[in-house]
């Protein structure tokens, strides 16, 4: 029987390690495949560090930056990475673009999907990713697409951690506690080389994370003693046989 | 080893049948111990009825309404029900009642608790009562009070159905599969003899919510075929370890 | 046959002719009997010029209040003006003031009901009010508050304009014309001479709704040539026979 | 003198009948031209069961649909239904289309248009049309689009009911009775003949809306008693000369 | 040492005449050089009046709004205004309009930009605006979009006041005291030959908001006496030293 | 002339460390007397480890958390620290306590006071002392409270961070920079030795304030190199000369 399976949704290609290297790793360990899709390398608006290299290009920044992505998935088990490269700032997706995000979410047949919050007024490329996760998620459940392929369930889509939670509405309501891969998350982390002033930052939410994940999950009565933590909103309700 | 317990807060000694009346025969079923708190009768606002009868009192429609809801208790298999009889419409609670309900929170030590929406512009008296069960939780947790008492952990709080949810501004994330309980929730509705004109209603709501159920746990591509489903909404985050 | 009702409740004496006066006396017009009830007389809260009167009293100051109100009541052929004298800066209202509002409330049987915004941070008895406001329409309609008295059916809560309506998180739905009763309103506003500073202000107002109501009732392709208008917020939905 | 007339925006073929099929009927009844624009038949994407017959192809499915669409369309006496054939699953209006969409706006001079919720996170296409609908209505109105014509006034727009209205983020406002004509509308369901999973949900909706109509209009002193109903969200304000 | 600057993104060429005229004639008496960029002459829909004379044509309508508009500029001390004209109902910006954008606004390098609300259901133009403006602001600020060139900082975005400001969800957070530069703005205004059914609105508007300034700066225990005032809702937090 | 003044009101006596002790000091620093409001000492529900300890009694509690406290203020020098003593768990203020924290801002006459966020499910405490805080300025400001004295004028009123932000609805729209002033807040904070669970927590949540304020100050064109900041939201709008 084959493994259970999750997809990430990345619009830049370090977004799937700050905001949910944890979940891919703890998933991976538990036996999922997790794909991750970065639809572009953030070659543009994220690489800064690089831009101010002696004779960077286009080419270099996106070399480069797929190596750190690279070494990034590795260093979570990740499963498969696939780069769509579709430019960034802004990041914009045609029908051609669309589809192809819908073959991999079919091929993948996933458990649940990741992707970013709904809104962010400082990077309007993370928005628009989870706007396409939802429009191809709806076209990958159409019966008249490609038919007889096999068409997707309902999987929830968990938005990951954006960088200003509250100037971007976004509200957790499920906490992961990451701890026991917490040494591949920060292995990942560091092969972002080029954003090394996020290293520190994201280190200090997991640790917060982790102590509202305690909060919650019994406080000082009991409260598990995580010391590493994600934090998700899931966009869909949630079937269960038990509250 | 004593079993699993949840606590459902009532304002009116009916709110618990319709709104969550599967998601107690369920849980029962599973061999949760679960007791209901009903605040109050729901003598005066919620027993037209009974009024209309020939020499009503409030003592004959408290009465009534209590022999109801025992009914329901017992056809739903509640382990313990309390009536408050605080008074309703509009239902009040001072500091002694706050502190007689932070008891019943302690003995149960629920795993979960169920109340109210956190609006509802046609009946104040309920989410009145969903902001005493945060109130009283929070007091339930402090070591302070009353020192030496095994204090509270951190259950959830399930907000169920209200009677017009958009008005309410009630959100469901959660939906439970009552297709097993359902004859035992039917029985609990037929005991409330008084509100004849909302068997129907709710019965058509959890066959509407089943079909979401259906809806979000595959679709037509593996939804399991619930028949009969109750939905709530969360306060707090979950704490997990898988997604 | 007796003649259509309408409720305003105010939480000080002047609320309802800034925020009203137009309704009212159009509805009069209309053979309404419109009831207002002042909550208080906005004594220490709202009458700053009269404090600043040489020997000012808390009794001199409500005197000048209530000769201030009764005027503008009789400029908009208020039907009956009542005086509860609650205090004001905070407003309470204990259980004996609630079911004295219900009475009212039963006794008028009104058609509809007008009071403040659901929030307001300047001016906390504003909400309060409202609060009140529904919680007494509940008490009113429930069977076993006063057996025997005729029950309220279910009429629609008006929520008339606070002064800074965004911050108050207040958005009309209804628009309603009230040129043909303008000198009304403006013979009230003049009543209140202990605030001048506001006669321009809601003259302003006035005329800014109407111009909202030429842009929605059809705007340059047929919009009604409205001078005036008071705009509403609705608390429930309207059920209608035709879109 | 001509008729009052209405529009219809439908994303996809089916959706007119499941969500205002009442109101077109009740309409009709009332001696409006009702004009329904079906954006797409909905051929990828509702179309399950059709998809699932041997030897199905595009085509074959459209064709399915529209004759469906047809009979439920004079099933509820539609004064005329345009297919688009914009294609769904994602639908996507190009300058050209928004323009068609214009003129028939334009050429109906609609009182009042229907159409989607703002949000729907299950079908992005249902938004997608409510975002086109506001954008034509609006260009609708320029003087300066196709100089000469007659321009749009300030119809309303009414957002009709989603199929999980609490995801959906729509709160109704107006509830329509529909019983007067629900064979008629019940007759056009029953020509969805590849949906019949939601004959029984929209049924209980029309009940459940009706049971909220009764209560919205004087409950159990005075309710109309409507037996099936329709619930709709404003967009615009109203505006009125009597509250 | 250069001036400090501020940019206008304007959806129409009228727009930025009632919204900030005030906020650009104060910054540029304060020595800003303030630039505006109107995306379009507001030519089809915002023209109706010269739509009406005899002989209209696009050309012409365009040619009169951009003398109007160019008129109040120079009545503002505007220091550039720059014409997109990209076309308006629907107004619509593909990658080279946009780039366009963000080559003025690296140009100006802005200590602040301002726009229109988020939302605005009678008019998709302006909040389409908006949503460029955020867009073009994050690729000013991306390091690879022409690289060599001067990034931009963090400009605060300002959105500026919509004409039914409830409708259209927008809050303003800042209050600005323009009152030094009224007759500026009033020129302004009355370049405005063909919108004349908005001075006395927008003129009501500057008075009301004064009341505000008034009220929040001090009410009636100092608060500074503004005639004439403009409102704003900041999207980014302020950065600052002291609260 | 005598110094600014700034008021915080804390419904437990360590809140105003973890929450907004940067502000204290650093408004010492430049001069402003602050004052702090404890309203209770938090000795039921937020002194856990107290509890915790062989022979606690209330008594001994509230001394331990007063002197906590104590050593706080001293080390952000606060003017002045006054314990109201009105109980947690839950803290209620009737009219006397209500007019006592008026008798307090009117003595002070703050330019701005803090106090806690709106809303939070964890811990109902802390938004009833802003409920009060906003209900109390309310009757500072009424020239019939106590005639003769001095008035409140308008001063903001900002909400310092919660614990789990995004539960509590808090979105902070002002952040400030407090590097100059944290040794002094550190110290304050290692006062509060009964919850050393928190010191790493308000650590981690100063230094990703800062980073966010270098974000919102220019980024990486000229971003501010903050170490330590605080957030805050603020209720009230600005009114400013320039933007």
């Amino acid at each position: 029987m084959s493994n259970k399976t999750a997809l990430v949704i990345s619009a830049h290609s370090a977004d799937f390690v700050w905001r949910c290297g944890g979940a891919i790793a703890l998933h991976a360990e538990k036996g999922y495949d997790v794909t991750v899709v970065c639809l572009s390398y953030g070659e543009r608006g994220e690489s800064a560090k690089l831009w101010k290299e002696e004779g960077a290009t286009l080419e270099k920044v996106k070399t480069a930056r797929r190596k750190e992505a690279e070494g990034a998935a590795k260093a979570l088990d990740v499963h498969n990475i696939e780069f769509f490269d579709l430019g960034d700032y802004p990041l914009e997706m045609d029908r051609e673009a669309k589809f192809r995000l819908v073959d991999v979410i079919r091929k993948v047949q996933p458990a649940f999907m990741l992707s970013h919050s709904f809104d962010d007024p400082y990077n309007t490329d993370h928005p628009y990713a989870t706007k396409m996760a939802l429009e191809c998620r709806m076209v990958a459940q159409a019966w008249g697409h490609n038919p007889g392929e096999k068409v997707l369930g309902a999987p929830q889509l968990y938005l990951f951690e954006p960088h200003q939670t509250e100037q971007c509405g976004w509200k957790p309501d499920t906490i992961l506690d990451i701890t026991p891969v917490w040494e591949k998350k920060k292995a990942a982390i560091e092969c972002m080389e080029g954003q090394q002033h996020l290293w520190k930052y994201y280190t200090n939410v997991a640790e917060n994370r982790a102590n509202q994940f305690r909060r919650n999950s019994g406080g000082q009565a009991g409260g598990r003693e995580a010391k590493y933590a994600e934090a998700f909103q899931s966009v869909f309700p949630r079937t269960v046989d038990e509250l």
